[in-house]
């Protein structure tokens, strides 16, 4: 399994030993495959095309849902209401166009990647970025949990037979998708592009077809409605209530940053690609999503937890459940499930990437044996699993707890930028130059972008605030305290640990050696012999809960002990932990700063796993005990029978 | 808290020290009490009356599901086969008739309480102690979950709405009696007379009244039967039927044997005392078993899981759902609760006594801070929890797994009282004495009752094979086997430790010492410092996962390792643990009998609990790694940030 080690020695004594250890096979190896050395790393770059495909899908998936949502708001103002539905989706649309021209600088600006973290922490200084990174997190961790919920309800939808498992199937999917990242999924043509085209050609196929019969006049209502999802009961139609449904519409937009991410996986030139790319994946959602709401007015489809609307819309448009209808429903839940991949994509890579700024635990930096940063996927998916278990799988229940984040991210990433040009202007006039050509109109744009999403942010937290968006209000600061205390640790503890400054290590002048005795056997004596080896100064310690043993440990001592000090401390109530702890306490607060404490503890190996039922586990308590007590050495000296 | 230590110092340098520790107040005070010394132990005796209720409360709680299971049974033969019901009770009478003159001989013989477990030990060997004790233990665990399941019945059948939730209410109402009994429960008069003479002035009363109106002629048929819990489907009334359905009604003979356990509690006389309480105990079973079955019949009560005929007698009886019923229900669950108590005395202290046999693991036998044996409590809650989850709460599916254990054990306990005759008689012959008086007759008695025991093993064995019997025939040998294998275990590993024939502890020639390095700082040297103090003989490794790392590592050590050995390790798999580990194997494999390995780790002490999820627990995983192999001293040296 591993190759021979070449070792070669310096003068200073230093070895360098080049063992490509390889693992065993294990049942780590089957389930996520074979490790992969870290000159491995693939790097591919893909066309627009194909890029379309794997930067897309998260942001197309969302007319899955996002029609649905607005739905299930106006259904509570009654089916009058549905009216508003296709009003509202032009002023979304709208929004969208602006977000994607202001995104489409960014691209340009930022050629290596502008995430919102990137984008806030140039611009707008570390608190602004820890907020992007904040919003972000939040953001993917929902994006799995929503994107799968909905692809589950879309396979509910077509085998009603499932609704009681829908929470099972979601999890489970999620730890597919998981297990799938942990191997290391690569993002490229053959796993995006023929589902998300396979999608879009379903998707065109609806709305065409729907267009086609609604023209011909033979496009008739849902047959057979499922039971409407009412959220709140009848209420009137109010301003309050239209910008809830609007609130709800906005995550369309879901997604729509990730080509700006993801520029440097484009070829050359990869900013024009980019940019090109993000605005027919634009127009494509923008169409797509007018074309959804206004025929599902058309046909009265009804919001429901038990069938979806797409699934109502394809059936009508199809005029039955036949294989159109279910490759429409299969290529929706599989763009959701690719558009779930893509937090599994973003969520791992922003934690190392603020780890690696050292704002999150450092572990989120580490690649795992296939070269992926697996904390950050577990971390999702135990995040995303809870939710979805929590919410039952609703996407209408976990909707409220979402676009906060991702707007407050989109407002970041503008404004940062914004600020971008104001400060590319000011140096060229600083300078006497003309600087960047038109950034006085390009301020605009992204000025314009940061105010719009700005309001959305407002207005979704507030007309959302009681549904849940609420608990993203307190996640979200509580999650940057959070960021700027992992920070402070870590700053406190390289000065602390800083070898600059520092003369030499204080050498300890007397070493203390402490030793648990229970019952004296050749183990005891074993360690006793190794805590003899360590310093002179050992003392044993036997607590006693029976007064006959203590006499027996005394009399066997007195024998085998040779010459060290036992104490016999009595414990009437028969607590073993505390007294020795008490005893170990009263022994420090007598040492001096150079003096030094070690407890050596004998502990039973056993032979086979069951053995260590038979055995209280005295060093693991002991361990554990002392786990937050300062400069005491624990010692394990293991000892077995043959 | 703690009294000034006396310390006492002999001139073999050996320190007597009393502190009487006492722990501080925590939650665990809260829940359990305040720990009480070895010499609080409490002893008390009880008087005929007390002890009736105290041993008697399991025996008598059995007519609240014995009938109904009878019914259970013969409902699978169509309404006709309930009658019967009353002629297989004559013959459980008779069974239990036996059983009680067979086991007053067992309290003559054995005053100092004679449990099956000692009577098979003293008598039949240590395989047949052994059986019983599996026995033994699985009956109180299936007591336990029994008991509790029919105390919940009882609550459902008066409040239907609860039905959903009754293995939640099973498994809350368990751990509430598992918490009492961690308190310590005092087996005393206050606890139990009131609830059992409460049930038997319920149970006269339902029997008495429903016998008045049934010759009064005005007791009618149970209005509104519940739907009947059919078993198998409708089957001719064949001999097997009859034989399963007494098997099922034998379960009202359990907790017979409580008193002859329970000798010592009671005043003296106290084997007459005891052998008197066992005769009433044993009269008004019978009388109550078989007035209940005979109105049950005639009132044509139905087997339910919805509700007890229990709950349909006594509203039959009464003639409404009024305050005598709630009053027979409320009796009816608290002396199944006060069974299940029974459980909580029974099972740990026959795991503590085998325990002490070096049979079960020594854990057992450990008293807890209120000196009861926690480990028993709570393995005896784990399991039965689980059972009452498994079979949710329904006493139906209980019962087949109940009664092998416990017929075996009245089996193997009148046959070790019969071998115990026997041998007195022997005994007696061979000197030429009369012996015991009647030492034939009281054979015959014993011998009759094994064989009448053993008899009904078999019937229930075969019988309800195939509805659970079989697990419990699979799992008495299994235990039986287990409990073999960790006595051998303890008895080899006092063999290997004794110290009878041990020279001298074999002094170790040479100490190597291996620390990990991952990066270096203050902690890091500390930890060197610790490590060279250990042995001349230290060499650093650092496992290089980037190799710019390595290369900082390899400059930093030249200018702070002062001269101590340094291999650098590649993994360009990016593991720590295999690579380090294939290195400490490749040392050990080199090493002689009487080498050393210490392996030295630095480990972050946490300020805050929080900041260890900061930090890899390198020393965690390594000691885990490390657990199973051999001869390998692991030291962990903290070093924490001020």
């Amino acid at each position: 399994m591993t190759q021979p080690p070449t070792d070669t020695q310096n003068e200073t004594g230093i070895i360098h030993r080049v063992t490509r250890y390889k693992p065993h096979r294990s049942w780590r190896t089957w389930l996520i495959g074979h490790p992969m050395t870290t000159a491995d790393a693939p790097h591919q770059t893909v066309s627009k095309v194909v890029g379309l495909a794997v930067f897309g899908a998260d942001a197309l998936s969302s007319i899955a849902y996002a029609p649905q949502e607005m739905l299930v708001i106006l259904a509570t103002g009654g089916t009058r209401a549905f009216g508003y539905a296709f009003p509202i989706s032009l002023v979304i649309v709208a929004l969208l166009a602006i977000v994607a021209i202001s995104y489409q600088q960014t691209i340009h600006a930022y050629p290596n990647g502008g995430g919102a973290y990137t984008v806030a922490r140039d611009n707008l200084g570390v608190l602004a970025a820890q907020a992007a990174g904040a919003a972000l997190l939040t953001d993917y961790i929902l994006l799995a949990a929503v994107a799968v919920s909905s692809g589950v309800a879309q396979i509910v939808s077509a085998y009603p037979a499932l609704f009681p498992y829908r929470v099972l199937l979601a999890v489970g999917l999620l730890v597919f998708i998981a297990v799938a990242n942990l191997r290391g999924v690569k993002e490229s043509g053959a796993t995006f592009s023929a589902p998300t085209y396979f999608f879009l050609v379903m998707t065109l196929l609806v709305v065409g077809v729907g267009f086609f019969r609604y023209l011909a006049g033979t496009l008739g209502g849902v047959v057979a409605p499922p039971p409407m999802n009412v959220a709140h009961g009848a209420q009137p139609v109010t301003l309050f209530l239209l910008l809830r449904a609007f609130s709800n519409g906005t995550t369309a937009l879901t997604g729509v940053e990730c080509i700006s991410n993801g520029v440097t996986a484009f070829k050359e030139p990869r900013t024009r690609n980019a940019a090109q790319t993000m605005l027919w994946m634009s127009a494509i959602l923008g169409v797509s999503f007018l074309g959804i709401t206004y025929l599902l007015g058309v046909i009265g489809a009804v919001p429901s937890e038990e069938e979806t609307v797409i699934s109502q819309l394809a059936r009508t448009a199809f005029g039955s459940r036949g294989l159109l209808y279910l490759g429409t429903i299969a290529a929706t839940t599989i763009i959701l499930i690719l558009a779930t991949n893509t937090a599994f994509a973003g969520f791992p890579n922003l934690g190392a990437v603020m780890a690696q700024d050292g704002f999150t635990p450092r572990q989120f930096a580490y690649r795992g044996s296939r070269l992926v940063f697996s904390y950050g996927i577990i971390a999702l998916t135990a995040i995303a699993s809870l939710l979805i278990t929590i919410f039952r799988a609703s996407v209408t229940a976990l909707i409220p707890l979402w676009a906060v984040g991702v707007f407050l991210s989109f407002t970041l990433s503008q404004a940062g930028m914004a600020r971008h040009w104001w400060r590319a202007g000011r140096a060229a006039r600083a300078s006497g130059t003309r600087g960047e050509p038109g950034w006085r109109w390009k301020l605009v744009v992204n000025g314009v972008g940061a105010v719009c999403t700005a309001i959305v942010t407002l207005v979704f937290a507030i007309t959302k605030f009681r549904d849940g968006a609420w608990i993203i209000t307190l996640l979200l600061p509580a999650l940057v305290a959070g960021f700027f205390a992992v920070h402070h640790h870590y700053l406190n503890l390289a000065h602390d640990l800083s070898l600059e400054n520092y003369g030499s290590p204080p050498r300890a002048r007397r070493h203390r050696v402490i030793m648990p005795v229970s019952g004296i056997h050749r183990g005891t004596l074993e360690a006793l012999d190794y805590a003899r080896s360590l310093s002179p100064d050992v003392t044993a310690v036997h607590i006693s809960i029976d007064p006959a043993q203590a006499e027996e440990v005394r009399r066997v001592w007195t024998e085998w002990g040779d010459g060290v000090r036992l104490v016999i401390v009595e414990s009437p109530y028969r607590a073993f932990l505390e007294p020795f702890l008490e005893y170990v306490d009263g022994v420090c607060a007598q040492c001096q700063a150079n003096e030094r404490v070690t407890i050596v503890v004998p502990q039973f190996v056993p032979q086979r796993w069951w053995h260590s039922l038979l055995h209280t586990q005295t060093a693991f308590w002991l361990r554990f005990a002392l786990l937050f007590r300062r400069g005491i050495v624990i010692t394990e000296v293991p000892y077995q029978v043959d």
